[in-house]
């Protein structure tokens, strides 16, 4: 009854992820398959990441995920397998992984190299298909992770910005992702912050040179269609327009600074 | 292997979906979860009213429906759960189950408040997660409707048009959604239309200042491209265009008035 | 345990698919259902056709497919049920079979007619829900072929352009679908390329004008921007841009005529 997680930036106009299902299902029949997301920004390996990263902590152990935001299929990428709180990620190594190693969330990764874990025919453009939803049905119906091939200890990372402490107890941060309700989420974590909020509880966040007050509860702490900044649900800061889109009304450029002071 | 349904305005480009399945999955790992939409109108809680609606019509006894479109997450408003056709609804009572209740549906409701029923640590932006999916996993994992807290007498109900009988049999209604073929549904039900069409089974349906002839059958009853007006799948009077868009060729006011005379 | 797939033109903002699934929930609650894609183009046979070829390539045997894309509901097109790969295909007899027709991948086809096998109540608008679904359901649940209805020697197919060998042994064909990514699929079929192939391994790709150059193993054999062709994941040839979308970029015709020679 092991579960299978799916996240992908195939779309749901094609049959790919159909595909993916279906040999999944005749492998492991009775393995439990949840979408997670098939509208990953095309090739956005951050977006992938960034989604894949949440999985891990709201999942039963066991669970494989299989993550398929895959621009290099083809190329001499590999493919991995992570051990990551008691779960599975079977994704192509291409940094996917960046924001569960950076987390020191991932225990172990080894490197997709046994042919009875994969299809028998193997195309150049669906490793998805042929490599990793084969691999994924495997480690569902019972093969360990020592069974997809040898262990590794480097993957890629993404060089991303973290946030920084800066004079005075201040910390600064950048916008790195923003969801489907506009909300802006920073890359500023609540443990970040929680030394600067312990002496200065009421320290304001400002976007740019926009003053967005203290750090609010929730949304409904400021008026509708008026801005604010929380602690959102995965415990980054985030800016938010209540009963709006803060992406369409604030309007931030590409990574645009949050400082907290 | 109690199912459990889940209909939201998340979008699929995050992981609030996937949160929620995992939460459910780690609390009951049999259930059986089932997307019926996530692309709910952002905030809009008559568009998830609608679509609950019709669930109970479909549904096995004991499915645990639940519904997050919850713009007020993190003020006083209540979570309910909601006893319906053989079935429960776990819903924010913000009017999401108004048309349950306008029809009648519902047989009692009870107000989430045991904790026993929730995530140990309750976030202030995403009561989905940490309140109504834990809640409907430990239902259907055979907790009772008792178990979740008080029952109550009074639940919102968001104000609605409904459809007016006028003179000379003539009945009055609205355009009150659309859907994605362009099909215009109005509030006016089979019943309504029941006794006037005894009488002039050819009474003619009007969109504001159009006829649109008498009620047909099916699409294919008039030429391709030709509006009609025909009682759809959930028995409403609902206004079409053969092979077409009635919204983009029609284009009706928002609420426009509809009339069968 | 048999498996029920879904293939629909319904969107995902309404509750048509939960209805589907709830029918089906409630004849054959071990059922396991797989949604394949709900975004195949409104009323768009030939990309529903196009999706349901590929299924039947990958899932287990007694699998039950069903797509509803209909426009003609309530005409007189029939509703039939064909055998293919081992695997069942629900569907309006209106060329949605097409492809696995012309692939010879049908063994059998049955009319759908016995009202056992259908809600006590059919509506006009709504065969889905209330044919195809049941049908569905009461095949994962054991029933037979012979079950539905009277075997049938003719279905709907829809006049296709086929790829054509021309003089030289080069091979003509056109553009018939393009993919999430912008791919852009022929119907040209590995098949039909490799007496030519076999013969000249360095024959160019022309999309009209443009000439491609050879055929290549996988995306990253371009520069990054370059379009490119290659046989596809489904061994059609296939017109791309490494990290990019070959229906952006190359903005073909629709019908776009590829020659391979």
């Amino acid at each position: 009854m092991a579960i299978i997680t799916l996240t992908t930036d195939f779309g749901t106009r094609d049959a790919y992820v159909a595909c993916l299902k279906g040999v999944i299902l005749r492998i492991a029949p009775a393995a439990r398959i949840v979408d997670v997301s098939h509208d990953i920004q095309r090739h956005n390996v951050l977006h992938g990441a960034f989604v894949l990263r949440q999985l891990v902590d709201w999942y039963p152990a066991e669970t494989v995920h299989v993550a398929v935001v895959d621009p290099g299929v083809g190329t001499d990428r590999r493919i991995v397998v992570a051990r990551a709180a008691g779960q599975f990620v079977v994704a192509p190594d291409n940094g996917l992984l960046s924001l569960l190693q950076l987390d020191k969330v991932i225990d172990e990764v080894h490197v997709l190299e046994n042919p009875a874990m994969a299809l028998p025919k193997i195309s150049h453009t669906f490793h998805g298909r042929d490599l990793m939803a084969p691999a994924a049905a495997h480690l569902a119906a019972g093969a360990r992770l020592g069974d997809v091939g040898p262990a590794t200890d480097h993957i890629e990372v993404l060089r991303l910005a973290r946030a920084e402490r800066l004079a005075e107890g201040a910390v600064a941060g950048r916008i790195v992702h923003h969801d489907a309700f506009g909300n802006l989420i920073t890359n500023i974590a609540l443990d970040d912050l929680a030394p600067l909020i312990r002496v200065h509880p009421d320290a304001h966040v400002h976007l740019e040179s926009r003053d967005l007050g203290p750090i609010r509860r929730t949304y409904a702490d400021v008026a509708p269609g008026q801005p604010l900044a929380l602690i959102g649900s995965s415990r980054q800061l985030e800016i938010a327009v209540n009963a709006g889109s803060a992406l369409e009304i604030l309007d931030p450029a590409v990574d645009a600074e949050v400082v907290v002071r």
